[in-house]
Protein backbone atom coordinates (compact mmCIF):
# COMPACT_ATOMS: atom_id res chain seq x y z
CA UNK A 1 0.00 0.00 0.00
CA UNK A 2 1.66 3.12 -1.36
CA UNK A 3 2.26 6.05 1.21
CA UNK A 4 2.10 9.94 -0.16
CA UNK A 5 3.89 12.36 1.50
CA UNK A 6 2.16 15.94 1.45
CA UNK A 7 3.83 19.05 -0.25
CA UNK A 8 1.45 21.51 0.90
CA UNK A 9 1.69 20.99 5.22
CA UNK A 10 -1.46 22.74 5.94
CA UNK A 11 -2.76 19.94 3.41
CA UNK A 12 -5.24 19.30 6.60
CA UNK A 13 -6.56 22.19 7.05
CA UNK A 14 -7.17 23.62 3.36
CA UNK A 15 -8.82 19.77 2.80
CA UNK A 16 -10.78 20.04 5.66
CA UNK A 17 -12.04 23.71 4.77
CA UNK A 18 -12.75 22.38 1.00
CA UNK A 19 -14.95 19.94 2.46
CA UNK A 20 -16.48 22.40 4.85
CA UNK A 21 -17.58 24.55 1.69
CA UNK A 22 -19.53 21.96 0.16
CA UNK A 23 -23.44 22.68 0.91
CA UNK A 24 -24.03 19.33 -0.51
CA UNK A 25 -22.04 17.21 1.60
CA UNK A 26 -23.99 19.26 4.85
CA UNK A 27 -26.73 18.37 2.71
CA UNK A 28 -26.46 14.70 2.61
CA UNK A 29 -25.15 14.44 5.97
CA UNK A 30 -21.42 13.18 5.18
CA UNK A 31 -18.25 14.34 7.55
CA UNK A 32 -14.77 13.56 7.31
CA UNK A 33 -13.62 10.76 9.61
CA UNK A 34 -10.25 10.09 8.33
CA UNK A 35 -8.02 12.19 6.81
CA UNK A 36 -3.87 11.44 5.58
CA UNK A 37 -1.88 12.19 3.15
CA UNK A 38 -3.44 10.73 -0.30
CA UNK A 39 -6.49 8.79 1.96
CA UNK A 40 -9.79 9.60 3.28
CA UNK A 41 -12.66 8.23 5.13
CA UNK A 42 -15.94 9.78 4.97
CA UNK A 43 -19.19 8.84 6.63
CA UNK A 44 -23.09 9.33 6.33
CA UNK A 45 -25.78 8.02 8.09
CA UNK A 46 -28.89 6.17 6.66
CA UNK A 47 -32.04 8.67 5.61
CA UNK A 48 -34.74 7.37 3.80
CA UNK A 49 -34.58 11.08 2.08
CA UNK A 50 -32.06 9.30 -0.26
CA UNK A 51 -33.26 6.03 -0.87
CA UNK A 52 -34.54 4.42 -4.44
CA UNK A 53 -37.72 2.81 -5.06
CA UNK A 54 -36.66 -0.34 -3.26
CA UNK A 55 -35.45 1.59 -0.09
CA UNK A 56 -31.65 1.18 -0.95
CA UNK A 57 -29.55 4.33 -0.88
CA UNK A 58 -29.84 6.23 -4.42
CA UNK A 59 -26.36 4.78 -6.18
CA UNK A 60 -26.01 8.59 -7.62
CA UNK A 61 -26.27 9.41 -2.95
CA UNK A 62 -23.58 7.09 -2.88
CA UNK A 63 -21.48 8.32 -6.09
CA UNK A 64 -21.45 11.73 -4.67
CA UNK A 65 -20.45 10.22 -1.40
CA UNK A 66 -17.40 8.22 -3.38
CA UNK A 67 -16.71 11.40 -5.64
CA UNK A 68 -15.81 13.69 -3.01
CA UNK A 69 -13.82 10.90 -0.95
CA UNK A 70 -11.72 10.38 -4.42
CA UNK A 71 -12.06 14.69 -4.33
CA UNK A 72 -10.44 15.34 -1.14
CA UNK A 73 -7.62 12.76 -1.02
CA UNK A 74 -6.29 14.05 -4.11
CA UNK A 75 -6.64 17.64 -2.83
CA UNK A 76 -4.27 16.30 -0.18
CA UNK A 77 -1.59 16.01 -2.37
CA UNK A 78 -1.45 18.56 -4.63
CA UNK A 79 0.14 22.04 -4.15
CA UNK A 80 -0.98 25.22 -2.02
CA UNK A 81 -3.19 27.34 -3.46
CA UNK A 82 -4.79 24.69 -5.71
CA UNK A 83 -8.26 23.71 -6.71
CA UNK A 84 -9.58 20.21 -7.21
CA UNK A 85 -12.07 19.46 -10.37
CA UNK A 86 -13.35 16.10 -11.10
CA UNK A 87 -12.73 14.83 -14.63
CA UNK A 88 -14.50 11.70 -14.87
CA UNK A 89 -15.69 8.37 -12.60
CA UNK A 90 -16.72 5.27 -13.09
CA UNK A 91 -18.46 3.45 -10.58
CA UNK A 92 -19.65 -0.29 -9.92
CA UNK A 93 -22.63 -1.21 -7.63
CA UNK A 94 -21.89 -4.34 -6.03
CA UNK A 95 -24.82 -4.49 -3.13
CA UNK A 96 -27.71 -3.25 -2.12
CA UNK A 97 -27.16 -0.10 -0.06
CA UNK A 98 -28.58 -0.52 3.13
CA UNK A 99 -26.97 -0.20 6.33
CA UNK A 100 -27.36 2.33 8.97
CA UNK A 101 -24.02 4.08 8.10
CA UNK A 102 -22.24 4.34 4.85
CA UNK A 103 -18.30 4.82 4.80
CA UNK A 104 -16.81 6.00 1.77
CA UNK A 105 -12.75 5.62 1.68
CA UNK A 106 -10.94 6.55 -1.05
CA UNK A 107 -7.30 6.80 -1.63
CA UNK A 108 -4.98 7.81 -4.32
CA UNK A 109 -3.42 5.44 -7.04
CA UNK A 110 -1.35 7.71 -8.66
CA UNK A 111 -0.47 11.44 -7.91
CA UNK A 112 0.25 13.83 -10.98
CA UNK A 113 1.24 17.32 -12.05
CA UNK A 114 -2.04 17.67 -13.66
CA UNK A 115 -4.19 14.63 -12.84
CA UNK A 116 -4.57 12.29 -9.88
CA UNK A 117 -6.23 9.13 -10.29
CA UNK A 118 -7.79 7.40 -7.17
CA UNK A 119 -9.67 4.54 -5.84
CA UNK A 120 -12.13 4.56 -3.46
CA UNK A 121 -14.58 1.58 -2.04
CA UNK A 122 -18.39 2.18 -0.12
CA UNK A 123 -19.01 0.07 2.55
CA UNK A 124 -22.42 -0.46 4.40
CA UNK A 125 -22.76 -0.92 8.35
CA UNK A 126 -25.25 -3.50 9.25
CA UNK A 127 -25.67 -6.45 11.19
CA UNK A 128 -22.40 -5.48 12.77
CA UNK A 129 -20.48 -6.03 9.48
CA UNK A 130 -18.96 -3.86 7.12
CA UNK A 131 -20.14 -4.95 3.36
CA UNK A 132 -18.42 -3.48 0.44
CA UNK A 133 -21.09 -2.12 -1.58
CA UNK A 134 -19.34 0.03 -4.57
CA UNK A 135 -16.43 0.49 -5.89
CA UNK A 136 -15.25 3.95 -7.74
CA UNK A 137 -12.24 5.17 -9.94
CA UNK A 138 -12.10 8.42 -10.50
CA UNK A 139 -9.42 11.34 -12.41
CA UNK A 140 -9.10 14.96 -10.27
CA UNK A 141 -7.43 17.30 -12.08
CA UNK A 142 -5.35 20.15 -10.41
CA UNK A 143 -6.32 23.66 -11.43
CA UNK A 144 -4.91 26.93 -9.56
CA UNK A 145 -7.52 28.35 -6.95
CA UNK A 146 -9.98 31.00 -8.04
CA UNK A 147 -9.74 34.12 -7.09
CA UNK B 1 -31.30 6.98 -34.21
CA UNK B 2 -33.27 4.10 -33.20
CA UNK B 3 -36.56 3.89 -31.75
CA UNK B 4 -37.90 1.01 -29.94
CA UNK B 5 -40.70 -0.69 -29.27
CA UNK B 6 -41.94 -1.40 -25.74
CA UNK B 7 -42.59 -5.05 -24.51
CA UNK B 8 -45.24 -3.85 -21.96
CA UNK B 9 -48.03 -1.90 -23.07
CA UNK B 10 -48.45 -0.30 -19.04
CA UNK B 11 -44.61 0.88 -19.81
CA UNK B 12 -45.62 4.31 -19.32
CA UNK B 13 -47.77 3.94 -16.33
CA UNK B 14 -45.28 1.64 -14.36
CA UNK B 15 -41.94 3.48 -15.36
CA UNK B 16 -43.90 6.68 -13.61
CA UNK B 17 -44.89 4.57 -10.66
CA UNK B 18 -41.52 3.46 -9.74
CA UNK B 19 -39.57 7.32 -10.50
CA UNK B 20 -42.33 8.26 -8.11
CA UNK B 21 -41.08 5.35 -5.47
CA UNK B 22 -38.37 7.41 -5.34
CA UNK B 23 -37.08 9.74 -2.19
CA UNK B 24 -33.97 10.60 -3.72
CA UNK B 25 -36.36 12.44 -6.78
CA UNK B 26 -38.66 13.78 -4.50
CA UNK B 27 -35.62 15.50 -2.25
CA UNK B 28 -33.80 16.49 -5.06
CA UNK B 29 -36.85 18.18 -6.94
CA UNK B 30 -36.37 15.53 -10.03
CA UNK B 31 -39.84 15.51 -12.07
CA UNK B 32 -40.00 13.38 -15.70
CA UNK B 33 -40.77 15.55 -18.40
CA UNK B 34 -40.31 13.14 -21.49
CA UNK B 35 -40.93 9.53 -21.48
CA UNK B 36 -41.03 7.46 -24.41
CA UNK B 37 -39.89 3.40 -25.11
CA UNK B 38 -36.27 3.62 -24.48
CA UNK B 39 -36.16 7.78 -24.07
CA UNK B 40 -36.26 9.80 -21.10
CA UNK B 41 -36.00 13.50 -20.39
CA UNK B 42 -35.74 14.44 -16.61
CA UNK B 43 -35.22 18.02 -15.06
CA UNK B 44 -34.12 19.13 -11.80
CA UNK B 45 -34.23 23.02 -10.55
CA UNK B 46 -30.92 24.25 -9.52
CA UNK B 47 -30.46 24.59 -5.61
CA UNK B 48 -27.94 26.08 -3.45
CA UNK B 49 -28.26 23.03 -1.13
CA UNK B 50 -26.91 20.51 -3.98
CA UNK B 51 -23.39 22.59 -4.55
CA UNK B 52 -19.49 22.21 -3.98
CA UNK B 53 -17.20 24.62 -3.04
CA UNK B 54 -17.47 26.89 -6.48
CA UNK B 55 -21.23 26.91 -6.17
CA UNK B 56 -21.63 24.83 -9.04
CA UNK B 57 -24.19 21.76 -8.41
CA UNK B 58 -21.98 18.45 -6.72
CA UNK B 59 -21.01 15.84 -9.86
CA UNK B 60 -22.95 13.46 -7.45
CA UNK B 61 -26.09 14.46 -7.83
CA UNK B 62 -25.68 15.36 -11.93
CA UNK B 63 -25.00 11.52 -11.31
CA UNK B 64 -28.19 10.70 -9.24
CA UNK B 65 -30.21 12.20 -12.19
CA UNK B 66 -28.25 11.11 -14.76
CA UNK B 67 -28.43 7.36 -13.35
CA UNK B 68 -32.31 7.71 -12.73
CA UNK B 69 -32.77 8.79 -16.52
CA UNK B 70 -30.72 5.91 -17.45
CA UNK B 71 -32.87 3.26 -15.01
CA UNK B 72 -35.83 4.72 -16.54
CA UNK B 73 -35.21 4.87 -20.42
CA UNK B 74 -33.47 1.01 -19.61
CA UNK B 75 -37.20 0.22 -17.47
CA UNK B 76 -39.23 1.41 -20.30
CA UNK B 77 -38.45 -1.52 -22.49
CA UNK B 78 -38.16 -4.26 -20.33
CA UNK B 79 -41.72 -6.88 -19.53
CA UNK B 80 -44.15 -6.27 -16.97
CA UNK B 81 -43.05 -7.36 -13.68
CA UNK B 82 -39.74 -6.36 -13.83
CA UNK B 83 -37.37 -4.53 -11.62
CA UNK B 84 -34.06 -2.10 -12.65
CA UNK B 85 -31.32 -2.18 -11.29
CA UNK B 86 -27.93 0.02 -11.97
CA UNK B 87 -24.97 -2.89 -12.88
CA UNK B 88 -22.27 0.43 -13.22
CA UNK B 89 -22.00 3.50 -15.20
CA UNK B 90 -19.56 6.17 -16.24
CA UNK B 91 -19.31 9.84 -15.77
CA UNK B 92 -17.56 12.29 -17.70
CA UNK B 93 -17.95 16.03 -16.41
CA UNK B 94 -17.45 18.38 -19.11
CA UNK B 95 -18.13 21.77 -17.81
CA UNK B 96 -19.13 23.41 -14.59
CA UNK B 97 -22.86 22.25 -14.05
CA UNK B 98 -24.36 26.20 -13.00
CA UNK B 99 -27.43 27.09 -14.53
CA UNK B 100 -31.34 27.36 -13.42
CA UNK B 101 -32.59 24.69 -14.44
CA UNK B 102 -30.65 20.98 -15.66
CA UNK B 103 -31.95 18.06 -17.80
CA UNK B 104 -31.40 14.69 -17.55
CA UNK B 105 -31.23 12.82 -21.10
CA UNK B 106 -31.18 8.82 -21.33
CA UNK B 107 -31.71 6.36 -24.25
CA UNK B 108 -31.13 2.89 -24.75
CA UNK B 109 -28.24 2.06 -27.06
CA UNK B 110 -28.56 -1.56 -26.72
CA UNK B 111 -31.63 -3.31 -25.16
CA UNK B 112 -31.39 -6.62 -23.94
CA UNK B 113 -33.31 -9.29 -21.75
CA UNK B 114 -30.95 -9.51 -18.65
CA UNK B 115 -28.61 -5.83 -19.49
CA UNK B 116 -29.59 -2.58 -21.08
CA UNK B 117 -27.57 -0.11 -22.12
CA UNK B 118 -27.72 3.57 -21.93
CA UNK B 119 -26.50 7.05 -22.73
CA UNK B 120 -27.13 9.67 -20.63
CA UNK B 121 -26.20 13.74 -21.18
CA UNK B 122 -27.08 16.55 -18.94
CA UNK B 123 -27.61 20.10 -19.62
CA UNK B 124 -27.77 22.93 -17.98
CA UNK B 125 -29.94 25.54 -18.98
CA UNK B 126 -28.21 29.31 -18.64
CA UNK B 127 -28.33 32.86 -20.59
CA UNK B 128 -31.44 30.80 -22.39
CA UNK B 129 -29.03 28.26 -23.83
CA UNK B 130 -28.51 24.46 -22.96
CA UNK B 131 -24.88 23.58 -22.57
CA UNK B 132 -23.62 19.86 -22.56
CA UNK B 133 -21.96 19.65 -19.03
CA UNK B 134 -21.73 15.56 -18.42
CA UNK B 135 -22.39 12.57 -19.90
CA UNK B 136 -22.67 9.06 -18.93
CA UNK B 137 -22.84 5.50 -20.17
CA UNK B 138 -24.64 2.91 -17.60
CA UNK B 139 -25.55 -0.58 -17.62
CA UNK B 140 -29.01 -1.64 -16.27
CA UNK B 141 -30.14 -5.42 -15.23
CA UNK B 142 -33.66 -6.15 -15.00
CA UNK B 143 -34.86 -8.76 -12.19
CA UNK B 144 -38.30 -10.25 -11.34
CA UNK B 145 -40.23 -7.69 -9.24
CA UNK B 146 -39.92 -8.32 -5.62
CA UNK B 147 -42.92 -9.21 -3.93
CA UNK C 1 -24.23 16.98 -34.22
CA UNK C 2 -21.61 19.62 -33.48
CA UNK C 3 -18.90 20.18 -36.14
CA UNK C 4 -15.22 21.52 -35.20
CA UNK C 5 -12.78 23.67 -36.95
CA UNK C 6 -9.23 22.63 -37.12
CA UNK C 7 -6.60 25.29 -35.58
CA UNK C 8 -3.89 23.48 -37.06
CA UNK C 9 -4.33 24.13 -41.06
CA UNK C 10 -2.16 20.82 -41.60
CA UNK C 11 -4.59 18.68 -39.21
CA UNK C 12 -4.84 16.01 -42.04
CA UNK C 13 -1.30 15.73 -42.48
CA UNK C 14 -0.39 15.60 -39.11
CA UNK C 15 -3.17 13.14 -37.80
CA UNK C 16 -2.23 10.66 -41.08
CA UNK C 17 1.45 10.57 -39.95
CA UNK C 18 1.22 9.53 -36.28
CA UNK C 19 -1.24 7.16 -37.21
CA UNK C 20 1.14 5.94 -40.19
CA UNK C 21 3.83 5.99 -37.30
CA UNK C 22 1.94 3.41 -35.01
CA UNK C 23 3.17 -0.31 -35.68
CA UNK C 24 0.39 -1.40 -34.09
CA UNK C 25 -1.80 -0.22 -36.40
CA UNK C 26 0.08 -1.64 -38.87
CA UNK C 27 0.43 -5.59 -37.13
CA UNK C 28 -3.55 -5.13 -36.71
CA UNK C 29 -3.95 -4.01 -40.55
CA UNK C 30 -6.05 -1.12 -39.06
CA UNK C 31 -6.27 2.39 -41.90
CA UNK C 32 -7.93 5.09 -42.02
CA UNK C 33 -11.00 5.71 -44.48
CA UNK C 34 -12.46 8.87 -43.04
CA UNK C 35 -10.66 12.03 -41.42
CA UNK C 36 -12.67 15.32 -40.68
CA UNK C 37 -12.11 17.93 -37.69
CA UNK C 38 -13.33 16.18 -34.89
CA UNK C 39 -14.08 13.04 -36.82
CA UNK C 40 -12.22 9.69 -37.68
CA UNK C 41 -13.23 6.06 -38.98
CA UNK C 42 -10.93 3.27 -38.73
CA UNK C 43 -11.17 0.58 -40.86
CA UNK C 44 -9.90 -3.10 -39.81
CA UNK C 45 -10.21 -6.70 -42.05
CA UNK C 46 -10.95 -9.94 -39.83
CA UNK C 47 -8.28 -12.18 -39.44
CA UNK C 48 -8.61 -15.49 -36.95
CA UNK C 49 -5.44 -14.14 -35.59
CA UNK C 50 -6.89 -11.69 -33.10
CA UNK C 51 -10.04 -14.15 -31.88
CA UNK C 52 -10.45 -15.59 -28.58
CA UNK C 53 -12.36 -18.64 -27.58
CA UNK C 54 -15.36 -18.06 -29.26
CA UNK C 55 -13.98 -17.30 -32.77
CA UNK C 56 -15.16 -13.32 -32.28
CA UNK C 57 -12.77 -10.52 -32.49
CA UNK C 58 -11.15 -10.03 -28.82
CA UNK C 59 -12.38 -6.88 -27.17
CA UNK C 60 -9.11 -5.47 -26.46
CA UNK C 61 -8.35 -5.69 -30.25
CA UNK C 62 -11.69 -4.05 -30.94
CA UNK C 63 -10.41 -1.28 -28.12
CA UNK C 64 -7.61 -0.70 -29.47
CA UNK C 65 -9.53 0.12 -32.79
CA UNK C 66 -11.79 2.44 -30.41
CA UNK C 67 -8.30 4.02 -28.81
CA UNK C 68 -6.92 4.60 -31.76
CA UNK C 69 -10.04 6.31 -33.26
CA UNK C 70 -10.41 8.34 -30.32
CA UNK C 71 -6.75 9.73 -30.14
CA UNK C 72 -7.06 10.67 -33.87
CA UNK C 73 -10.26 12.56 -33.36
CA UNK C 74 -8.62 14.44 -30.59
CA UNK C 75 -5.72 15.24 -32.26
CA UNK C 76 -6.88 16.78 -35.74
CA UNK C 77 -8.34 19.65 -32.84
CA UNK C 78 -5.22 20.08 -31.31
CA UNK C 79 -3.09 22.87 -32.12
CA UNK C 80 0.46 22.52 -33.83
CA UNK C 81 3.27 20.84 -32.21
CA UNK C 82 0.91 18.91 -30.34
CA UNK C 83 1.10 14.86 -28.92
CA UNK C 84 -1.55 13.07 -28.03
CA UNK C 85 -2.07 10.89 -24.72
CA UNK C 86 -4.68 8.38 -23.80
CA UNK C 87 -5.94 9.26 -20.17
CA UNK C 88 -8.80 6.65 -19.61
CA UNK C 89 -11.43 4.95 -21.67
CA UNK C 90 -14.43 3.09 -20.75
CA UNK C 91 -15.81 0.33 -23.14
CA UNK C 92 -19.01 -1.38 -23.48
CA UNK C 93 -19.22 -4.69 -25.66
CA UNK C 94 -22.49 -4.69 -27.20
CA UNK C 95 -22.54 -8.01 -29.29
CA UNK C 96 -20.00 -10.37 -30.39
CA UNK C 97 -17.39 -9.28 -32.88
CA UNK C 98 -17.79 -11.18 -36.00
CA UNK C 99 -17.73 -10.11 -39.16
CA UNK C 100 -15.71 -9.81 -42.26
CA UNK C 101 -14.58 -6.13 -41.51
CA UNK C 102 -15.12 -3.50 -38.27
CA UNK C 103 -15.70 0.15 -38.64
CA UNK C 104 -13.80 2.42 -35.50
CA UNK C 105 -15.83 5.54 -35.81
CA UNK C 106 -15.08 8.16 -33.11
CA UNK C 107 -16.25 11.93 -32.40
CA UNK C 108 -15.00 14.43 -30.58
CA UNK C 109 -17.62 15.17 -27.95
CA UNK C 110 -15.86 18.18 -26.16
CA UNK C 111 -12.70 19.52 -27.37
CA UNK C 112 -10.88 21.19 -24.35
CA UNK C 113 -6.86 22.82 -24.54
CA UNK C 114 -5.55 20.18 -22.22
CA UNK C 115 -8.00 17.73 -21.96
CA UNK C 116 -10.44 16.47 -24.94
CA UNK C 117 -13.67 13.96 -24.23
CA UNK C 118 -14.75 11.79 -27.17
CA UNK C 119 -17.17 8.63 -27.83
CA UNK C 120 -16.96 5.86 -30.28
CA UNK C 121 -18.67 3.01 -31.83
CA UNK C 122 -17.27 -0.03 -33.43
CA UNK C 123 -19.53 -1.67 -35.96
CA UNK C 124 -19.29 -5.30 -37.93
CA UNK C 125 -20.31 -5.74 -40.75
CA UNK C 126 -21.48 -9.19 -41.62
CA UNK C 127 -24.54 -10.21 -43.90
CA UNK C 128 -24.55 -7.16 -45.81
CA UNK C 129 -25.32 -5.18 -42.86
CA UNK C 130 -23.55 -2.83 -40.24
CA UNK C 131 -24.34 -3.96 -36.63
CA UNK C 132 -23.09 -1.79 -33.37
CA UNK C 133 -20.69 -4.08 -31.48
CA UNK C 134 -19.18 -1.95 -28.75
CA UNK C 135 -18.98 1.77 -27.57
CA UNK C 136 -16.18 3.61 -25.77
CA UNK C 137 -16.12 6.95 -24.24
CA UNK C 138 -12.68 8.58 -23.53
CA UNK C 139 -10.41 11.08 -22.47
CA UNK C 140 -7.42 12.12 -24.39
CA UNK C 141 -4.52 14.76 -23.49
CA UNK C 142 -3.06 17.07 -25.74
CA UNK C 143 0.81 17.44 -24.61
CA UNK C 144 3.66 19.57 -26.28
CA UNK C 145 5.38 17.32 -28.89
CA UNK C 146 9.00 15.62 -27.73
CA UNK C 147 11.56 16.48 -29.61
CA UNK D 1 -7.31 -9.27 0.49
CA UNK D 2 -10.31 -12.00 0.25
CA UNK D 3 -9.74 -14.92 -0.83
CA UNK D 4 -12.22 -17.16 -2.81
CA UNK D 5 -13.18 -21.11 -3.12
CA UNK D 6 -13.77 -22.36 -7.01
CA UNK D 7 -16.87 -23.79 -7.40
CA UNK D 8 -14.95 -26.03 -9.89
CA UNK D 9 -12.70 -28.52 -8.75
CA UNK D 10 -11.34 -28.47 -12.46
CA UNK D 11 -11.13 -24.89 -12.39
CA UNK D 12 -7.68 -24.66 -13.23
CA UNK D 13 -8.03 -27.39 -16.68
CA UNK D 14 -10.77 -25.25 -18.34
CA UNK D 15 -9.75 -22.01 -17.62
CA UNK D 16 -6.17 -22.61 -19.16
CA UNK D 17 -8.46 -24.87 -21.87
CA UNK D 18 -10.07 -21.84 -22.83
CA UNK D 19 -6.89 -19.38 -22.07
CA UNK D 20 -5.37 -21.55 -24.94
CA UNK D 21 -8.38 -21.90 -27.17
CA UNK D 22 -7.75 -17.56 -27.90
CA UNK D 23 -5.26 -17.12 -30.85
CA UNK D 24 -5.34 -13.29 -30.31
CA UNK D 25 -3.49 -14.71 -26.63
CA UNK D 26 -1.00 -16.47 -28.84
CA UNK D 27 -0.09 -13.54 -31.34
CA UNK D 28 0.46 -11.29 -28.46
CA UNK D 29 2.73 -13.49 -27.01
CA UNK D 30 0.72 -13.92 -23.66
CA UNK D 31 1.30 -16.56 -21.39
CA UNK D 32 -0.39 -17.32 -17.97
CA UNK D 33 2.05 -17.26 -15.18
CA UNK D 34 -0.10 -17.74 -11.68
CA UNK D 35 -4.14 -18.74 -11.47
CA UNK D 36 -5.56 -19.11 -8.00
CA UNK D 37 -9.43 -19.28 -7.80
CA UNK D 38 -10.17 -15.33 -8.60
CA UNK D 39 -6.61 -14.19 -9.24
CA UNK D 40 -4.59 -14.07 -12.52
CA UNK D 41 -1.34 -12.71 -13.99
CA UNK D 42 -0.19 -13.34 -17.09
CA UNK D 43 3.23 -12.14 -18.66
CA UNK D 44 3.59 -10.45 -22.27
CA UNK D 45 7.20 -9.79 -24.11
CA UNK D 46 8.20 -6.31 -25.33
CA UNK D 47 7.41 -6.11 -29.02
CA UNK D 48 8.21 -3.26 -31.61
CA UNK D 49 4.71 -5.12 -33.40
CA UNK D 50 2.55 -3.30 -31.06
CA UNK D 51 3.59 -0.20 -30.24
CA UNK D 52 2.32 3.34 -31.02
CA UNK D 53 3.68 6.87 -32.25
CA UNK D 54 6.06 7.27 -28.86
CA UNK D 55 7.50 3.55 -28.63
CA UNK D 56 5.69 2.53 -25.95
CA UNK D 57 2.75 -0.22 -26.01
CA UNK D 58 -0.44 0.51 -27.86
CA UNK D 59 -3.12 1.27 -24.90
CA UNK D 60 -5.76 -1.54 -26.62
CA UNK D 61 -2.76 -3.74 -26.21
CA UNK D 62 -2.39 -3.29 -22.61
CA UNK D 63 -6.19 -3.83 -22.35
CA UNK D 64 -6.15 -6.72 -23.96
CA UNK D 65 -3.74 -7.91 -21.37
CA UNK D 66 -5.99 -6.78 -18.60
CA UNK D 67 -9.52 -7.49 -20.30
CA UNK D 68 -8.17 -11.33 -20.28
CA UNK D 69 -6.82 -11.56 -17.07
CA UNK D 70 -10.12 -10.39 -15.62
CA UNK D 71 -12.19 -12.67 -17.75
CA UNK D 72 -9.69 -15.77 -16.45
CA UNK D 73 -10.09 -14.54 -13.03
CA UNK D 74 -13.88 -14.47 -13.02
CA UNK D 75 -13.89 -17.66 -14.98
CA UNK D 76 -12.16 -19.74 -12.18
CA UNK D 77 -14.99 -19.33 -10.16
CA UNK D 78 -17.92 -20.32 -12.45
CA UNK D 79 -19.70 -23.25 -12.22
CA UNK D 80 -18.22 -26.32 -14.72
CA UNK D 81 -19.98 -25.97 -18.29
CA UNK D 82 -19.83 -21.72 -18.06
CA UNK D 83 -19.04 -19.75 -20.67
CA UNK D 84 -17.48 -15.97 -20.07
CA UNK D 85 -18.03 -12.85 -21.86
CA UNK D 86 -17.03 -9.43 -21.46
CA UNK D 87 -19.59 -7.12 -20.57
CA UNK D 88 -17.75 -3.73 -20.31
CA UNK D 89 -14.79 -2.94 -18.84
CA UNK D 90 -12.50 0.89 -17.71
CA UNK D 91 -9.05 1.07 -18.16
CA UNK D 92 -6.86 4.58 -16.52
CA UNK D 93 -3.23 4.73 -18.47
CA UNK D 94 -1.23 6.03 -15.62
CA UNK D 95 2.53 5.61 -16.84
CA UNK D 96 4.03 4.99 -20.82
CA UNK D 97 3.64 1.09 -21.39
CA UNK D 98 7.20 0.77 -22.04
CA UNK D 99 9.60 -2.19 -20.50
CA UNK D 100 11.03 -5.57 -21.56
CA UNK D 101 8.10 -7.08 -19.85
CA UNK D 102 4.46 -6.85 -18.37
CA UNK D 103 2.47 -8.26 -16.08
CA UNK D 104 -1.50 -8.31 -16.07
CA UNK D 105 -3.01 -9.05 -12.81
CA UNK D 106 -6.08 -9.64 -12.04
CA UNK D 107 -8.62 -10.43 -8.79
CA UNK D 108 -12.46 -10.92 -8.58
CA UNK D 109 -13.45 -8.07 -6.44
CA UNK D 110 -17.49 -9.32 -5.81
CA UNK D 111 -18.13 -12.65 -7.61
CA UNK D 112 -21.99 -13.52 -8.74
CA UNK D 113 -24.36 -16.04 -10.12
CA UNK D 114 -24.74 -13.68 -13.36
CA UNK D 115 -21.90 -11.00 -12.97
CA UNK D 116 -18.49 -11.07 -11.61
CA UNK D 117 -16.62 -7.91 -11.42
CA UNK D 118 -12.62 -7.66 -11.38
CA UNK D 119 -9.86 -5.64 -11.10
CA UNK D 120 -6.63 -5.99 -12.81
CA UNK D 121 -3.04 -4.21 -12.56
CA UNK D 122 -0.79 -3.84 -15.33
CA UNK D 123 2.89 -3.54 -14.33
CA UNK D 124 6.01 -2.64 -16.52
CA UNK D 125 9.18 -4.27 -16.13
CA UNK D 126 12.12 -1.96 -16.64
CA UNK D 127 15.52 -0.89 -15.00
CA UNK D 128 14.88 -3.77 -12.80
CA UNK D 129 11.54 -2.71 -11.04
CA UNK D 130 7.89 -3.20 -11.30
CA UNK D 131 6.15 -0.05 -12.56
CA UNK D 132 2.01 0.29 -12.15
CA UNK D 133 1.35 1.20 -15.91
CA UNK D 134 -2.36 0.76 -15.88
CA UNK D 135 -5.54 -0.33 -14.14
CA UNK D 136 -8.86 -2.19 -15.33
CA UNK D 137 -12.11 -2.50 -13.54
CA UNK D 138 -14.42 -4.77 -15.47
CA UNK D 139 -17.65 -6.78 -15.26
CA UNK D 140 -17.78 -10.27 -16.79
CA UNK D 141 -20.94 -12.95 -17.21
CA UNK D 142 -21.37 -15.70 -17.10
CA UNK D 143 -22.91 -17.83 -19.72
CA UNK D 144 -23.96 -21.63 -20.40
CA UNK D 145 -21.21 -22.75 -22.65
CA UNK D 146 -22.09 -23.43 -26.31
CA UNK D 147 -22.29 -26.70 -27.96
Amino acid sequence: MPRFEAKNPDYRTVATATFDRQPAMQSLGISIVRLEPGEVDLAMPYSEAWTQQNGFVHAGIITAGLDTACGIAAFTLMPANSDVLTVEFKTNLLAPARGDQFVFRARVVKPGRTLTVCDAQAFAEHDGAEHLIATMTGTLMALPRRG
